[in-house]
Order: structure tokens, then sequence, then C-alpha cells
């Protein structure tokens, strides 16, 4: 049987890739990123056991992305967005966190505590 | 060649195939619905030619599908939202609409003003 | 620090987080199924640590979704689908699996094996 | 009222915008685009008045983003594929094409013929 910090760690995930993927692809820019980032945390904390979740949409990151490109706005991907979350499952608290490891966005575990 | 009206009603349809199957799936409860609107009507603001989006989500029939299941959130789809744009390509002014036609999200050409 | 089986199991969970909401609302009948079956298990393949995926869109359960409405294919949902992964960490080897708990699509770890 | 083009016309833009958002962000790589195109081009086909949908990914694009990253998969995006697209709608037939016009994933009308 998966112990109640497995099954925190695996509910922790799910919300990552959930918030990941429903949004990826969205049209974004500085003037749409805080609607976007209410919207994603919001969207989220519904899921079962995700106490907290904050998105924070990096505002000069797109900036830097628009000044080299023709059109003004772009797709979110995970180098525009930084994402902390807090799972709540049976007495196990989990704290995840999303950003840049070089090229690629990584999602990890920084604690599990029962 | 496409006429200007006609190269109009392909923009407004990309909008609403980008809204619809960018945001379907999204957990949506009455809670968060209203910074989904928002943020889904920004982000399609982005896109080239679209001058004005509105998004409701219907809550009351959000409420009625919580009522009759065991979560307190549900997949955002077409029935629960109705949806209005205005595109606006080289002088022409396109209105579009999705609402329930039945059972069927149905997004429709509402107007097309040269 | 999170163990390797904490690890393993959050690496689960991102997974079914991204299947789910990368795929949700895909229009699908039974035509299509067989190859968004394949696409999907092929797609999340692609991601660290995920060894397997087996996904099985339920036809028959399309069948009666589509017999009861106005159009002939629908919008990929949990109800329509089962789905096993097995995802190997440093040694763990997860199992999980998606499948309807009532009316509820629910991911759970199978096993955890170290 | 919208003329037969024009609604040939929304409906076209519809089933690209529904394309480019439900499958942008997709875990891909040479081993597995195949699968997706197919998916992805049998997907919009269910959709009203898509007479027919080819999905080119273009493997060698994909090839040269993963030689300079460190992941061995990429996300889906515009600049990855080309999709040409066929609608039949009252006797009107649209063709449609989306490829890389510099930086940006341009969707475009290729013809309208009554």
């Amino acid at each position: 049987m998966p112990t109640d910090a497995q099954e925190a760690c695996f509910e922790a995930g799910i919300k990552f890739g959930t918030l990941y993927h429903q949004f990826a692809g969205t049209p974004v820019s500085p003037a749409s990123s805080h609607s976007l980032e209410t919207a994603m945390a919001e969207a989220i904390e519904n899921q079962p056991h995700c106490a907290a979740v904050s998105v924070d949409i990096l505002d000069e990151v797109l900036e830097e992305t628009l000044a080299g490109q023709s059109a003004d706005y772009t797709e979110l991907t995970g180098r525009f967005m930084e994402v902390e979350m807090r799972i709540e499952y049976d007495g196990v608290t989990v704290h995840t966190r999303m950003e840049m490891d070089g090229d690629y966005p990584l999602m990890k575990l920084v604690s599990v505590d029962e």
C-alpha cells in the first residue's frame, strides 16, 4: 500500500501536470498576464488536496521575447512562469515548485512533511 | 483571392476554436469562474484582429451540475459558457457568438459588416 | 529531503495530470479513438521516468454517448478512457491507473515498489 | 445574413484554432511525431464540414531543437508543423494552410471556391 506521504506526492504531481498542460499555449502578453496568473491559481485550487497555488508570470521575460519577434504576444510556456503549490493530504504537507533548470522547466518536490 | 469579409470570418473562427480548446477541461467552480472568464477574454484579445471578447460562465448551470455529482468542481465545457466576440479586419466587422443549440455548443456568425 | 519513492510518486502524478489536461477536450469518435490512444501513450512516454503508458478509449461508452446526442463526435473526458502507467525512478517502480470512481475520473497509485 | 462562403471560412478558422490549441504543448519527439500527426488529423476531421486534414510534423526542425537543449523531447508548437485542411460547406470549398511566416505560425486562407 502506498503511504500517505507517497499519495501526497502523487497528488502534488497531478496538480503540476494539470496546471502546465491545461494552460501551456495560451496567448499571453504583459497586458493579460495578471488575469491569467489568477485564473490558473484559482483553477488548480479547485482540485482535491490542493491548499494553495501561486503563479508568477515573468513579465520581464515576456517583454524580452516580444522585443525579439514580430507579434506582440506569445504562447505561455514554462520559461515564462514560476509556480509554487502546497498540497495537504491526510496530515502530510507537500511543497512543490516549478522554475527553469537551464532550458528545462523543472517541477520539483521542495519538501514533504508528515 | 479570398475577400476581406471572408478573411475576417476566418479570423473569427480561429479565435473561437482557440478559446474553446485552450480552456476546455479547466477545473472550474462558481468560486473560480470569474477569474477564468477574465483570463479567457484577455488571452484571446491578444490575438490579431480580435477587438473584444466577453465570456460568461453560467454559475447556475455549474451549480446544477455540482449538485448532482460527488466532486465540488467540474471541467469547463461548452454548456457552461456563453461567448461573444467582435473581430475587426481591414474595415470588416464580424460579430460571433457561442451558445448551446440543444446539446451542442454552437459557434455562429452573427453578422458581417463591410 | 524527499525519498526516491516520493519522487517517483510525484513524477507519476505529473504524467497523469499532463495526459488528462493535454488531451481532454479533443474531438473524438469511435473512428478516431485508436489513433488518439496511440498518440496519447507515445506523447507521455516522452516524459522523463515514464516507462510505459497504455490508454484505452472506451468505444462502447463513446457509442452510448453518441446515440443520445445530435453530433456524431464528442469531447474526450475521463469517463471515456482507462489509463495505466509505469514510472521508473532511481530503482523505484510505480504503477498508476485512472478509471471512473462513480462519476469521478480517479487517478490512483496502484503500487510503489522499491 | 452571412454568405455560405463566409460561413465556410468561419468553419475553417474554427478547425485551425482547435487543432493548434488542443495540441500545442504536447510532449513530442521524432519517435512520437507520426502517431501525433495521425491523431491530430483524425481528431479534427470529426468536426462538422471538415473534409480533410493533413498534419506534417517537421522531424528535421524537431531534431535541430533537440540538439540544442538538454531534454530529448520538446513541446509541440507552430514552428514544428505544417497543416493543410479542406472544408466543405454547402457547396463552398475552402483550402487553408498553416506555415511559418518568419517567426509566426500563420494560418491562412488559400482559396475559397463556390
